[in-house]
């Protein structure tokens, strides 16, 4: 799934560029936007997030536009793994590499749970 | 080098447990700490991050005092490591764990920079 | 100017609505549309905010699709006013409603100035 | 009730002065403050914000140590107003003023209340 990065003004610090942090945000962004328009999902996401990482490749300017692409890298039974790659769109240049790995999380029961069949048959596809 | 998080209410999502984004606003905190009042730093950064990582441990609610252990984990040319620990104080669980590598930057000529002798004998005391 | 609001997981809190201070981000977001757009602006801003008023009218609960309408209603020799309302799209109900004031400002001689006749004659389309 | 301001590197924008709507994070600060310690409520408010304004008097540039003054200068059946004053501690210099008008509120009757008189008692001494 690719889809554009709608950027803040805050989201970039004193130096111009986008802040550390705010790259788990774009990460989220596209999570939210896999999961309520290709997956049928509730806003209040139903999984945790267990590990993030990224890989700032070159810097993001103010100004620069941003588009993000999301792909399904992995599935198990309770979690999978979403990766992504952020790229400037006026020259194709990456600016940043990531992953994150989900749990299927039931938070009534604070249980973890295994992912459903619906949603695992989706997730290859985006 | 240990301290408390100053957390803030916005950093706590809907389910009321902090935003994964935010823990690496929290290592940032840490990083400002140590950077202005341990190696007499500018709160302008002249480094970069290269990369990322949290490992998400256990939920950590709203109300819940946190404190932040950071600590030099290695030290390159030009790039260092620092590792993260955050626990909830009131019962010493560990919250979350992670890491960054930093590389001395010069903002004005934009290229990597050897990190300062002064500052090298400094970082393993973190 | 009209536009949607590009809203975030990160916005809403432990509620699950939105927080009070991401209303002047949202505001801040038209600003960046309308100053980059329409005016043929710099994304780095060159003007400040001297005043900013949010009055919450009724609940934005997360998913819930936003819009912000932004009007220039006021217009000085160095300064303007944006006035904003903010509407959930889905039934049309009001959200919010806001003004800020806006100050010509050249960073770098840390002066304020008139506004340019060009920008001038364009503020009062938007 | 006075307290410093926890900043973060992520509150100043590509001026590397406060982002406008970080004021309003900074006040909630003032109210988690006043009502967790003070006021022995939950981290979880049980009250909505119905307006909010700041006047942005002087620039707060990063590394400027801030303090944060909140003052009730208001109480009504069901309302309560908080002013603040933010100053930077090393020349006294006054950054921002503002005010928020706050509404308790039941979230589970989804209905406005009448503030407790515990609370009462309380609020205008801070």
């Amino acid at each position: 799934m690719r889809m554009p990065v709608a950027t803040r003004y805050g989201d970039y610090d004193t130096k111009a560029h986008a802040n550390n942090a705010v790259y788990l945000t774009w990460f989220e962004m596209a999570r939210a936007e896999a999961w309520v328009k290709h997956l049928d999902g509730s806003p209040d996401f139903p999984f945790i997030v267990a590990e993030a990482t990224v890989k700032y490749v070159s810097e993001a300017m103010i100004g620069q536009p941003l588009e993000i692409e999301m792909t399904t890298t992995e599935v198990r039974t309770k979690a999978w793994v979403w990766s992504y790659v952020i790229k400037d769109t006026s020259d194709g240049r990456v600016v940043a590499e990531g992953r994150t790995v989900q749990v299927m999380y039931d938070y009534d029961k604070h249980a973890t749970v295994t992912i459903p069949d619906a949603m695992r048959a989706k997730l290859p596809s985006l």
